[in-house]
């Protein structure tokens, strides 16, 4: 995890990446940008700008509900994306995908139509502490209105879920069950297989957010055993407003339909609507359909790439980017887990994460700093808020050594 | 209404507009595209997709979450869509307004979250035999889950609304009034500020459905009365994917956080969340930024025309193709009220309405046929399907003539 990356070593011409993506050649207060904010939303290459350009200019028209040509266009581009979604996490159908906002909508789908009729009084939902508030709120919004509770497994100091504690909690009033596949936080990559197989064991669904988890390696969702898979699309290249819930066909047909609306019909009449088939009983309205476009050519990009040479180049950079900022005096990574995707959560002794937050972004370095919508793993480790370095694979080792001299310069500044 | 435009009489330079939407030069079947599915989806103009595509070139990042340079632009993009669609429709405050994924979502959110809680068995939901499917749905998902019921005001022939009539309908154990401002198939406008007086003068809420109207009229929902209206951003020359609901604070006040997630709460713990103030409340998840970035574009984009002038050559346009139509032998105009946007429904004696806009498609020419989302209309109407041309501002009377040609020409095929 240690070895410093470079080209030749690796393979992979992080320079030619680089100039895919128009963003990362701006500057910020007059310094070049050092963009390290990857796990709050990525930036977009050409090919997916130039995609949703394209389909505005050439064509936009509203899917499956026009015959004409610029209609089959479009519902074309809004479709594909579902196949190639269904392809990336290896879906037994493209049927399994349900295209959603994102994965806040895909939880609240799940939570609302999986879950809150299934809840009784006394029932349970488990998740873990290391949770984004995407895999916990909604858990307790349904829990709320049905008299069940959610109950979070415990992490340890290294920000590793104690796996026997979770599969302890998996009592028989559990009814779903909740993880996230990486910490957005932590980076910390949870054994998601091992999770699932226990989960089915004990026949408790398990849902999986796996928002920071496609943008850096290959999921496939039939090894992991899972039941429900929530995936974002801004995070992995693609536009905003985009993303997917992939489920167990038996779920998805069992589950009754949630957002009222347009397309997820087959037929409304004022003495008894009946409803489409999965997944587009799922999809009421117009949806995102440029985004999803774009989410094509975001997964087109990726796989034009490899994960097997993003994952190369970014655990060489974590790795360089750990070993860099152990230097640093007083400073603290939270997070150390074995098995962790690029994502460094640190403090400061004596400094205030946002204070150091905004020294950093005069210097041109987007870091975030806050409690990363995950509150409860700030009360774990005690802290109201972390600095977080999440970086990508078109990030180098020389935007980590900018980082490092900007820290150190604020880093005076501040102690 | 039946006057010919010309941008002599009207002051209105259709060509110069039409340069602004690259998409109407396109081609379709070797023939000049004549997009008349503008209720379906507009086509955007250069702003509105510069803009997106400048958003993810050069201010790209998620917002509220970082106190980075480019987290505050994106912010304030998005938070400037806010600003802008609340003075488009005069909302008391910007935070009366809730930016979603377009009506579908806003009128889900009404029914989850305002409608729901307050329904018990016995209640009903009064809306209106024209309705879009997405003001009829939610509201049967929410009343089935309650025991209340769904009853719709009748129309007439002329497809206006039977205002008596709804009137009688308001009977006490209606907790809910929803009807559309104009109607996607009929271009029929309701009365809206008279329906807002009764319905308040009798205690119950009014939900209106604007996604027809504020791409042709200027809104005003203080001057209208009613308590929610919901906006689609795709119909109004936005990115899909983007919408808005405005409520009176005080519904909004008491209304229940629905999606839960990042970024609506104020406190996440598992022993009790908190939740933020509305707007925020019902905003979790990152939003469609870049979407909202061209729903600011847009509304410039309306302004800079101006309402007045928007509607002059639509009406114009209106009229001319009513007469046109008028002259074709076997057609019967669907929907003919006193007061209507450009919407024209047509059936043609012996002709399947899919079949014509197949044909209609190979002459270049874009209209839906269908249901239009709206079967309780389509059974009041004792037919299947309608052919719908719904024009825009940047139609032209030439643009009529090459439709009501190709109608003739594909009526010869089929009769």
């Amino acid at each position: 995890m240690n070895a410093k990356p470079s080209s030749s070593t690796l393979d992979f011409d992080v320079q030619r990446v680089r100039a895919d993506f128009p963003l990362l050649s701006r500057t910020v207060h007059g310094k070049p940008l050092v963009y390290f904010d990857n796990a709050n939303t990525s930036q977009k290459p050409l090919s997916v700008i130039e995609t949703v350009d394209r389909h505005y200019r050439e064509h936009n028209a509203n899917v499956a509900r026009a015959v004409h040509q610029l209609g089959e266009e479009a519902t074309a581009a809004y479709e594909g994306a579902r196949d190639k979604l269904a392809t990336l996490i290896n879906a037994g159908s493209r049927n399994e995908v349900v295209l959603t906002s994102g994965t806040t909508q895909s939880m609240n789908l799940v939570a609302y139509s999986y879950a809150l009729p299934r809840l009784q009084p006394g029932d349970s939902i488990l998740t873990t502490v290391m949770e984004h508030h995407a895999n916990i709120v909604p858990w307790q919004l349904v829990a709320t209105r049905s008299g069940a509770t959610v109950k979070a497994a415990p992490i340890d100091e290294r920000g590793e879920l104690i796996v026997e504690k979770f599969f302890e909690m998996l009592t028989p009033e559990v009814k779903l069950a909740c993880v996230t596949h990486v910490s957005n936080v932590l980076g910390t990559v949870n054994p998601v297989r091992e999770i699932a197989r226990e989960c089915r064991r004990r026949g408790i669904p398990l849902v999986v957010d796996g928002s920071q988890a496609v943008p850096h390696r290959p999921v496939d969702v039939q090894a992991l055993g899972c039941d429900f898979y929530a995936i974002t699309g801004h995070k992995m290249l693609a536009p905003t407003g985009t993303g997917a819930l992939w489920a167990r066909r038996e779920h998805l047909q069992a589950m009754p339909p949630f957002f009222g609306g347009g397309e997820m019909i087959r037929e409304v009449r004022f003495d008894g609507t009946t409803f489409a088939e999965p997944p587009h009983k799922f999809e009421a309205g117009t949806p995102n359909i440029a985004g999803f476009a774009g989410v094509g050519a975001a997964i087109d990009y990726v796989q034009s790439l490899g994960y097997d040479a993003i994952r190369a180049w970014e655990h060489a950079l974590l790795g360089y980017a750990t070993e860099r900022l152990r230097e640093i005096p007083g400073l603290r990574i939270v997070g150390e887990a074995a098995d962790k995707e690029p994502v460094i959560s640190f403090l400061l002794e004596g400094a205030q994460a946002t204070d150091l937050a905004t020294l950093l972004d005069l210097e041109g370095v987007a870091v975030r700093s806050g409690h990363h919508c995950a509150h409860p793993l700030m009360q774990f480790f005690g802290v109201p808020a972390t600095l977080r370095a999440s970086l990508a694979f078109y990030n180098t080792r020389e935007e980590i050594d900018a980082f490092v001299a900007a820290l150190l310069k604020v880093r005076k500044l501040l102690l």
